[in-house]
């Protein structure tokens, strides 16, 4: 993946504000910040989506995460955080080398909930839709 | 915890749509699905956030969010995912039990990325609040 930015991120050949990183994985400052201390994770290895994600990783990659809360809290003491994952172009993902998005957040910031991104109420039951998916 | 709906649900006390289980985790269908196939995936130990979550049910719950992508692409045949975690009562967590929303996505749903849920551009340079971050 010689032109993955992520990649060259975690290679240390592209400069970032880097904040935390441990064996597997590295956080560092979204240079497109939606809330103060935007950070993302991302494992070092490259993988396009969790689907590909090793087991040594995930863990890497999750212990990140809660300690860039806790560097987090500690200073700029936020009230709560928004996690996520855009996956595929449908989604948003920009670039093809999974990251997770960290953003505080505080009261007054004007934000919403993780379920205002996509509005598209299935027709079916959940009942029904669980039938198909345990086929 | 007696009084946690998820607790509950985890101890099947309470019925849900359950469509995927592990020793640590458990995933079911939101009743108040965003998108056909929204699932929940909540360690079955209760915790309030990840802050609190150990290490062997992160690995339970990240097997979870993983085989369920699997079992909704087999099914449901999505574009892509969006992935995440409202963390306190300011981002909209409505249920104190850590729950990581996995929305399946479909280009035409009218969704948006996980960048739109809040707007609040920092004053600072992402290098100074870099500075700040890791003292």
């Amino acid at each position: 993946m010689d032109s993955c930015l992520f990649c060259s991120i975690a290679k240390k050949e592209i400069p970032a504000e880097v904040i935390y990183e441990n064996t597997g994985a590295l956080a560092f400052l979204d240079i497109y910040p939606m809330a103060p201390g935007h950070t993302l994770v991302i494992p070092k290895r490259h993988v396009d989506t969790i689907l590909d994600l090793p087991e040594d990783d995930f863990v890497s990659v999750f212990k990140a995460v809660r300690e860039v809360e806790k560097m987090v809290i500690k200073s700029l003491k936020p009230d709560g955080f928004t996690l996520g994952i855009n996956q595929g172009k449908v989604s948003g993902q920009e670039v093809d080398h999974l990251h997770i998005h960290i953003a505080p957040r505080f009261f007054g910031d004007g934000g919403k909930s993780f379920q205002t991104i996509v509005s598209n109420i299935p027709k079916e039951s959940i009942k029904e839709i669980a039938k198909k998916l345990k086929i």
